[in-house]
């Protein structure tokens, strides 16, 4: 296996001015692992409850999901429950259900544990950390966090970022994180905190990757429609580590292009609900957006 | 002269996290026309009062800005105050004195009139038509405007929009004038109103080109320090316009170069208060960030 994702499973149900659901397939592990799988071999630690439904683990194991590291627990399943404003730039969640997802203590089981690359989703840092202690050597480890444990565990957090060579945060959690608001004054600041790449994601505005000096944009391709936004960011992280899984290096070209096909898969996420635009995707329509990408923002000197 | 850019002069007075002024030149023409001289000649049709000093039309002088437009009315000159929020992307007008600026008639001279390229900044859609109406054919028209006139004389602004080839426009005065959100649904509007080309300025993350059913994203150039925001766009707008006026043509390739040429002026901008970046510019640093854009957002295929 080349790329291991831990994080959430759940269901999610969401309001946005262009429909509404009911528990539907979400969580990190299911929007950055399928998002994955179409670049790699990818397999998930995560935990659901005895009411998850077995169409959704066979629709996991259809795009080739290693499940080995799902666990199944007494109780109901991790629920998320939350409205999109108008303008789609803000949510309010109505309810967090964490029910057997409060019970999460990721065990990795030996077959994942020389895995190269590794996707930590944003859970307690003291359960990332307990993940990476389990972890031979893993070449690339990506982290994702939030305001919580920013404030709430700094010291945890600031013990896994050590371990991490690839966070990725919004602006928002980078100033917070440094106390720095300016982006690049805040990647400088987390460079010397662990991570040499700092992916910047700035919403429905792309995401830029600050590495080695170099700065590099990735706008948001262009929808005419923006159904539902949950998910976006693991979906990006998803394209993102699946593609430098796949070339299994992260020189600087690489890099760009994990970017980019990882914005490419977070656009096609969010045409629809929870990972239906996600289900029945095929290269070639990846390999187009890809395109699109280039094309978007192509310049030459005269 | 290649470039005619109608619009106000003022004194700002601007507060920022990185310091105050008081009373230093600023408003649209100025800004814009400054940044338009390193591309083209460029001439103003702008009023200022007794009070204007005469250090500052030397300066503009010295930007070979032609100043025939320029006229000086009894009374005092526009006055802005504002104060910016931390994170610069909010701001609180603290005081509009719109003095001399509110008898402000744009007469064009004589000489001005068989200009090819028109930019009206952000004034009564009345007066924008007023000008409109003095000119014998002008090749491309660009227009700014704001909520005021959208909402406040929706009709004059019909009225301007359908001799007007760019208009530059915020994502929310996009929304405001079409009813609708989504950017692509709202520049395909703006196209039935008239302007064939759809610039959307995004602030702090850059701005949008729809032409031709093509997208073009040019992200805000990253810097250490953003010291005030004032001016950004009407400085984006005499790049953009400069370079096309100095092209002299409109093909996809200009285009996007004249985005790229004014994301650049509006960078240089931001970095120091007024106009004060935009002194003493060479065309190597302009040259120098143009490439360093492009780098910003490139990337290959595999």
């Amino acid at each position: 296996m080349d790329l291991l994702v831990v994080g959430s499973i759940g269901f999610d149900s969401i309001e946005t001015p262009h429909g509404k659901t009911e528990k539907q397939l979400g969580g990190t592990a299911v929007f950055c692992s399928v998002a994955a799988s179409y670049f790699t071999k990818v397999g998930m630690v995560a935990t659901v409850g005895s009411d998850f439904p077995e169409h959704h683990v066979d629709f996991l194991k259809s795009k080739n999901v290693d499940l080995t590291g799902l666990t199944k627990l007494d109780g109901e399943t991790f629920h998320w429950g939350a409205r999109y404003h108008h303008n789609m730039n803000r949510r309010d969640t109505l309810f967090t259900h964490l029910n057997v997802f409060e019970q999460f203590s990721p065990e990795i089981p030996q077959a994942y544990r020389d895995t190269p690359f590794l996707f930590l989703g944003n859970i307690a840092p003291s359960l990332q950390m307990h993940v990476l202690d389990q972890m031979t050597a893993p070449k690339i480890v990506a982290l994702d966090t939030m305001n919580f444990w920013i404030e709430g565990t700094p010291d945890d957090l600031a013990k896994v970022l050590r371990k991490t060579k690839v966070l990725l945060v919004n602006d928002e959690e980078a100033a917070q994180l440094t106390g720095e608001g300016n982006q690049l004054k805040a990647a400088k600041a987390i460079n010397k905190m662990g991570p040499e790449i700092v992916i910047i994601k700035k919403g429905e505005h792309g995401a830029a990757m600050i590495h080695d000096n170099e700065y590099f944009y990735a706008p948001a391709f262009p929808l005419d429609q923006v159904s539902d936004p949950t998910g976006a960011g693991d979906t990006f992280a998803g394209g993102f580590m699946g593609y430098l899984a796949k070339a299994s290096r992260i020189d600087k070209g690489t890099l760009r292009r994990a970017m980019v096909f990882g914005s490419a898969m977070a656009s096609f996420a969010v045409e629809n609900f929870s990972v239906e635009r996600l289900r029945h995707l095929v290269s070639d329509e990846i390999d187009q957006r890809f395109d699109a990408f280039h094309e978007m923002v192509s310049f030459e000197r005269e």
